[in-house]
C-alpha cells in the first residue's frame, strides 16, 4: 500500500508534531520542578578543548548581566591577550588575575610552583569571601591540585563555605574526584579530534 | 634460498637507509605542518553543558584579537541578553544574528521550522562566503541537522568549500558523524553532573 504524496507529507507532518508536542511536555515537566536558585560549584575537566573557553563563555555571560566576575589564573597562557583585551572593556564586572608567572612546564623549583599556587589560591578565596564577586573563575586550578600545589581538603572547605548564592568555576585536566563529588555542574571535555595532531599551530582566536 | 653475507648485510642497509628516510620524510612533514596555519571546521558537540558557552569563549578571544566574526543563532534561547549585550560592546567585530524565532520546542510546525533553518543557514553562507569575517558562529546548526531541516550534503559541500583561512564553528548535539569527519577540531561535552538533576533552574550568568 502506498500513499498519496500529500498524504504521506501530512502524515510526516502529523509524527513530527506529536514528537513536539511530546519534548514540549517533557521540556515543560523538566522546568517546573526547577524552581532552585543557588549559587553552582562548577567543574570543567577532560583532555578536550574547551574547558577554558567555556568558563570563559560563562564569564561573559555575567558580565552581561551586570554581575561582577572575578578570573584568577592559575596556569600563565590558559587565558592570553584575546580575552584580557574584552575584559579590559568591562572594568567594573571583570578583574582579572593573571597569577600563573611563576607556574609552567618550564619551572622546575617545586618551591616557586607551590608558592604561585598559594598566591593565586588567595585571590580566589578573597573573592569567594568578597560579597561584591558573583562569580569566580579558578582557571586550571585543577593542575595545581594535581600536583599538590595546595591542600585538597583546605580547597574543599573553602568552596563547602562559599556564600549560597556565588557561582564558582574550577577549569583543569584530572580534576579530583573529591571536586567533582562536591560539584553541582560538571562537563568533561572530550577530544575527539585536534587539529594539533595535524600539525596545525595554537592560532588566534582559537587558542589564545 | 639464502643470500651471501654481504647481500644480507646490503639489503638490511638498505631497509634501514629506506626506514630512516622515511622517518625523515615524516618528521620534515611534521615540521613544516607546524608552522601551517589554517581556518579550523570545529564541532562542539554531546549532551553536557558548554558547547555553546566554549563558541562564545572563541568568540570572545577573537574579538580580542580584533577579528570580525558572524554569530548566527539557530535555536531560539541559546544565547541570550548575557552575549548579546556583550557583543553589543563590540559593534565592529561582532554581527549577531538570532534567528532562531520560528524553531523551538513550542512550534510544532516543521514547514516553519525548516523556513527558519534555511534563513539561519543563509545567513552563515553569507558569513562564510563574505572575506570581511574571520570567524563564523552557527549555533545550535547541528540541531536543524538533525531534524533534515537543512539538507547535509549542502552543509558539507559549502563548508569543505570555505575560504582557507575562515574559522567556522558549528554547535549542538548530535553532530552528524560526516560532519564530525570533515572538521579539523571536535570536542565532545559530556555530561557528569548536572544541576537541573538536582532541582536547580536555569540562572543568569550559567545558562543565559
Amino acid at each position: 500500500m502506498s500513499l498519496e504524496p500529500e498524504d504521506a507529507a501530512a502524515a510526516i507532518e502529523a509524527r513530527h508534531a506529536e514528537k513536539m508536542r511530546k519534548k514540549q511536555a517533557a521540556q515543560a515537566k523538566i522546568m517546573a520542578d526547577k524552581t532552585r536558585e543557588k549559587g553552582l560549584l562548577i567543574v570543567h575537566t577532560g583532555k578536550g578543548k574547551g574547558k577554558t573557553s567555556a568558563a570563559l563563555g560563562m564569564v561573559v555571560r555575567a558580565i552581561g548581566h551586570g554581575m561582577k566576575v572575578g578570573v584568577v589564573q592559575f596556569v600563565k597562557g590558559a587565558m592570553q591577550t584575546g580575552e584580557a583585551r574584552v575584559f579590559a572593556a568591562f572594568p567594573d564586572n571583570v578583574e582579572f588575575k593573571p597569577m600563573g608567572e611563576g607556574f609552567t612546564w618550564d619551572t622546575q623549583d617545586r618551591a616557586r610552583d607551590i608558592a604561585a599556587a598559594r598566591r593565586a589560591w588567595d585571590e580566589v578565596q578573597r573573592m569567594i569571601a568578597d560579597p561584591a564577586y558573583h562569580m569566580v573563575l579558578a582557571d586550571e586550578m585543577n593542575i595545581a591540585l594535581r600536583y599538590d600545589y595546595l591542600p585538597l581538603d583546605e580547597v574543599l572547605a573553602v568552596l563547602a563555605a562559599k556564600p549560597a548564592m556565588k557561582h564558582v568555576i574550577v577549569t583543569g585536566r584530572n580534576a579530583p574526584e573529591a571536586l567533582i563529588d562536591a560539584a553541582d555542574l560538571v562537563t568533561d571535555m572530550t577530544m575527539v579530534k585536534h587539529p594539533f595532531r595535524a600539525g596545525v599551530k595554537a592560532q588566534a582566536g582559537i587558542e589564545f
